[in-house]
This record gives structure tokens, sequence and C-alpha cells, in this order.
């Protein structure tokens, strides 16, 4: 394959990766703003508040590298709109407590993912998706307010545990729609699309692995 | 009246005014933020954002003084939570166009009403408040985007010269009913109860005048 030819498709998919994130970042921004208005406390609104506007920081970092690559950020999110809505339409909380679960299992599953793609890419890219997974505060933020609100009321577990699991189920169905369609890593594999796939799905695999643990570690059935 | 009563009182008043603040922010950023999802290109969206995002580091700034003060700002924002939220309430915007010009009125007129209880405050207070006060390239960016917006679809100032009115209405009604029940500006005033009201009203005719200004600068019948 000529140099230029795979340069281009590196170049796709790192687009691709950046458009998602971003269009990702945006999303949970406007829905966990949203949600954070039904929280018990001013308190838990103001926690949930902060941790919106950090994913508006990231949506921000990851616009900038966008346009540094001459990249305009619209065009790069447009192909991940349709999928990313119906996710959150299809997993809108109903109360606090299912808005404050939906936050730590988007919040955890993206890190896993952007920790599990960064190897594919160039230093650059590398560094933009490491400013935007400072998240491990809020995710232990957001496990330490699970943890208690779960001692609190036992009888959510069940409830919580479902929940968890819809949530990765739709996020994850949603994930491999995109990835097909967009034909994720397909460009850069030497082995083209099998073994393509076949990293696509070690991804999956460990994305729904560490799911689990950390479904277990709250007490909750995955 | 004895040294202790008057600090006593003009510290209520600061703490009240603060908590009002640190509510009317943080509301607005909750509200702005899920409004944007609404934006007819993501360029808006990410603009809505941003400003959203704005409002909730006023929140913060707001709720760090009043921490240094030794107050608990949950207290101090509990008062005003049920007219502010009424006040959304009856101003739920019906699409884009309304929630624009929404953000655009709430800030000018926070704005306003910000500098014109300046002049009674010491001299810690009025620099939070300058702070919080850094809305006027917020103001300028809403403004061009609606001057933008009139000019693409003129048939849209009848509409929003209305939705103007009601949301001053709606604003003002609030204001005065938090004002009278807060006693605002009452402690402070040598003439009391009645100097105070003098002034209020004094405040309030200047935000409609300034409104009125604003809304026939954006083309508007006020």
């Amino acid at each position: 394959m000529p140099a230029g030819e795979l340069n281009a498709r590196y170049d796709k998919f790192v687009v691709d990766l950046l458009g998602v994130i971003a269009y990702g970042e945006l999303s949970a921004f406007e829905r966990l703003s949203s949600d954070a208005r039904y929280s018990p406390t001013l308190h838990d609104r103001a926690l949930l508040g902060k941790l919106a506007v950090a994913e508006f920081g990231h949506f921000e970092l990851v616009c900038a590298r966008l346009a540094g690559m001459g990249m305009d950020a619209e065009l790069a999110m447009a192909p991940f709109q349709r999928e990313i809505d119906a996710f959150h339409d299809r997993t809108r909380p109903a109360d606090w407590y299912e808005s404050l679960m939906k936050a730590y299992v988007v919040d955890t599953i993206s890190e896993d993912f952007y920790a599990s793609v960064s190897r594919f890419l160039d230093a650059d890219t590398q560094s933009v998706i490491a400013e935007v997974r400072t998240g491990e505060t809020e995710s232990t933020v957001l496990a330490a307010r699970l943890h208690q609100m779960l001692a609190d009321d036992p009888k959510l577990s069940s409830r919580l545990a479902l929940w968890g699991r819809r949530l990765v189920g739709e996020a994850l169905t949603q994930a491999q729609r995109v990835g097909r369609r967009q034909r994720f890593l397909v460009g850069l594999m030497p082995g083209g699309a099998e073994q393509a796939a076949g990293e696509v799905e070690k991804i999956m695999a460990s994305l729904t692995r560490n799911h689990s643990k950390r479904m277990s570690q709250l007490g909750l059935t995955a």
C-alpha cells in the first residue's frame, strides 16, 4: 500500500475518533447538566454540574485539536450524531439515581475505550486523549456517591443492576453499529477487515469485562 | 440602632444577595445547557454550552465567597429556589429562538441588577460581584447572534418581541415577590421600609428601561 494512501487512512481514523469523542463529550455535557436539576440536594446538583462542565472542557480540547489539523469539528462530529443521540434517547434516566449511574457507566466505559485505542495513535493525538482522560477523579467521585446511595437505600440495588446492564448493552450496540459503518481500524491493519474485526472484538470484550468488575465493586450483579 | 445589629442586618443582606445570585447562576447553567441541545447547528450548541459553563463558574465563585464568610451555600440559596424555579417553569422556551432570547434577557437583566446593588456593598463583596459580571462578552455574543437570527428571518420579530415582554414581566414579578419577602434593603436604610421600597422601585424602573433600550436595539417593540 503506498505511503500516501496509508497516511490518508490513518488521518481518517484519527478524525473519526476525535469526532466521536467530541460529540460524545458534548452530548454528555448537555444530558448530565439537564439531569443535574433533579438531584435530591443542591450539593448533588453542584456535583453533577461540575462533572458536566468537565465534559465540556474535554469537548473544547478535542475541537481545538481538530481545528489544529485543519478539520472542521462539525463535519467530524456529524457522522456520529445519530447513534449517540439514539443511545441517549433509549437510556433516559427515570430519576436521579439512574442519572448518577448513567454518568458513571458512560464515564468509565469512555475512559476504557480511550485507553484501549490510544496504542493505535501517534504521540500528538495520544496526548490530546490523555488530557481528555482526566476523568479518574470524576469516576472516583461518582463511584463514592453511588456507594453511599446504595448504602442509604439497599433496595435500589436490583433496579440499578438492571439499569447498568441496559446501559452497557445500548452503549456497545451503538458502538458496534458506528464501528462497522465507519470501518473502524480497518485501514490501519495489515490484515485488513478481518484483523480489524478481531481487534474490535477484543476491545469490546475488555470494555464489558471492566464494566462487570466495576458493577461487582458496587455490589451489583452485572 | 446599635452597631452589632446593623452589622447583622448587613450580613443578612449580603448572604441573601449572594444566595439569590448563586441559585440564579446554577439554574441558568442547567436550563441553558439543556436548551443547547435544540440548537439548529453544532456551532450554536457549542456557543450556548460555553455560556452555560461560564454561568457555572459564576455559581462556584459565589459559593466560594459564601464559604469564606462561614456560610453554607445551600442554606443561603434555599429561600430563593421556589421563585427562581417558578420563573423558569413559567418561561419554558418553545424552541431555540426563544432559548437564545431568554438567555439574552436573563443575562442582561442580571448584569444590570448586579450593577445596581453594587453601591450598597463592601469592597470585598463588590469584587466578587464584579467577577461574576464578566458577562459583557457573553451579552455581546448573544446580541450578535440574535441580530443575525432576526436578519435571517424577519418574521420572528413579532413573536420574539412578545416573548421578551413575557420574560421581563415574569422576571420582575418574581424579583418583587422575593424582595418583599426578604425585606430587601430594608435593614440598610436609615429611613427603613419606606426608603427601601423607594430604592427598590428605582432599581426596577431602571431594569425595565434598560431592557426596553436593548429590545429597541434589536429592532423589537419592547
